[in-house]
């Protein structure tokens, strides 16, 4: 593959870590379930393809997330895997579970706003902090990592506009909690560059620094990869993205579309950005998937290299 | 419309002008050709959204275009809009009909690499930049505003990347000429921002300053905005894009998607960029446009906000 031709810029990281979500945020909105040993082996693809981190599945109770009610059969299938594989547990009985199978990672999913923890969580957004707190100190104690997701980071479908200092107050509220990271979700995709940037500035000056930070864009008025360029020039280097534009948010309207892997390691392969990622042999991975959910990608990229095959 | 929030980024432009290209490129790989009357609705529509200048029209000869073969048409039912409106020619003979018309501004389409030159125009690079100059020589004379159009400034389906050096070799000859404006195309989407930064620093330490550039990019490998955003740290305040994302190029592989004029807005809108457009005004527009054409927008912020209506 020639192109893209890789132009550095100097004033970006020169390594960013991809935060895989395809598996789990990809897959938990889907009609039908996808078969356990299929979600096996599109995780198996996406590590041989490169990507370092892969969230796996969700222990969250089976009535909420049919999709992923298999997680206990997952994990042991691909748990060994040369990468991190991190799990999403929503509470003390999805942690139980969690480590019973030996997780080394997990993630917990708060929000920025009271209406999206009301629909998501049915708690307000202090009483849904109050649920993981233990959470998060027991997967401390018990040596694991632990990821903090932030919904509607930028705008939220019922309240609009999402004020930057209600986002901080939570994202430092998980950090002081224990959490080693935190990703700045914006679940509805409508945040812009210089909205981005100022996220970044404050957080950094209430004492949460980048480095603990990921951004986690969704691509619903286009604006993720834009986003992740604004992201990265102030110094993130960990950026979530889903294999093949997989995925959404069941609970916010025209929540279509986290950012595609492709996309963004198109961009990055020619910013000269390390990933370790292959590009290939991750469009192979999502032409496969796509193959098995018996739809087209929705990413670009895939598109445009599938075509040319 | 409360979103996009508007948070401005100070080391961006205030204002920005979009070319809007849709009723040119966008409609001249239509299977069907488009009523005369609806073209003009359209554009009127454009303008009504506020967009100061849309490219109206193309006079290729009928045979190569024939989407575009009312031109005669079409013209005298727009000009007088309250907007710069200028056509495609690709010789003396079209500009003999722009003139005879009252065509204000005219464009002409120049190629940064051999193969693109001779598949589009039959002709070398230097040929087709000897076939311009009496275009441009006249149409500078007769009062009119000229802008140059550069195809494959990034990639070529035949050629890879192209070097930068032969891009400000033919952009520089298009200035020289006394094209006011010149137009760099990514006409496989293939660009990334460090690429576009590169190629603008060199076009200005070539003596081609930023202010007379624009910039034309592609949606193929989803790179448009965030290549845009690039472009707009480095100053550049022309940017081309086409209303619903309509277009694309019948000469060039995988070159689907012009950068949809709506994605373009929200960005802007949300950085604080002027841009005269109503966005709730341009998104009506292509809604109406995609019934015309019976396919829906591939605009990302066409389908969602459309989907919210």
């Amino acid at each position: 593959m020639t192109l893209p031709m890789t132009v550095p810029d100097p004033s970006l990281p020169a390594r960013v870590r991809i935060h895989e979500v395809g598996p789990r945020d990809g897959l938990q909105n889907e009609k039908t379930a996808v078969p356990t040993e299929v979600k096996a082996e599109f995780i198996r693809r996406l590590v041989d393809a490169g990507l370092s981190t892969v969230e796996t599945t969700s222990f969250v109770h089976p009535h909420w997330v049919p999709q992923l009610a298999d997680a206990e059969k997952l994990f042991p299938l691909v748990n060994g895997l040369p990468a991190r594989l991190p799990v999403l547990v929503p509470n003390e009985r999805g942690l139980d579970r969690a480590l019973s199978l030996g997780a080394r990672e997990i993630a917990v999913f708060a929000s920025a706003t009271e209406s999206f923890a009301k629909a998501n969580l049915n708690r307000t957004v202090d009483e849904a902090l109050a649920m993981f707190e233990p959470v998060v100190v027991r997967a401390v104690e018990a040596g694991l990592k632990v990821r903090g997701y932030l919904s509607m980071c930028f705008g939220d479908p019922w309240e609009g506009a999402v004020p930057v200092e209600q986002v901080v107050r939570v994202t430092r509220a998980l950090a002081d909690m224990g959490c080693d990271e935190l990703s700045l979700g914006d679940t509805i995709g409508v945040a812009t560059p210089g909205h981005v940037g100022r996220l970044l500035r404050e957080l950094d000056e209430a004492g949460v620094p980048t480095s603990r930070l990921a951004v986690h864009f969704h691509d619903t008025y286009g604006q993720a990869l834009a986003n992740t360029l604004a992201a990265l020039r102030h110094g993130v280097t960990t950026v979530d993205a889903s294999a093949g534009g997989l995925g959404g948010c069941p609970y916010a309207k025209s929540a279509t579309g986290n950012l595609a892997t492709e996309d963004l390691v198109w961009m990055l392969d020619g910013l000269g950005i390390e990933t370790g990622v292959d590009l290939a042999a991750l469009t192979a991975t999502s032409v496969w998937m796509a193959e098995q959910l018996g739809r087209p990608s929705p990413s670009r990229t895939v598109r445009a290299l599938s075509h040319k095959e």
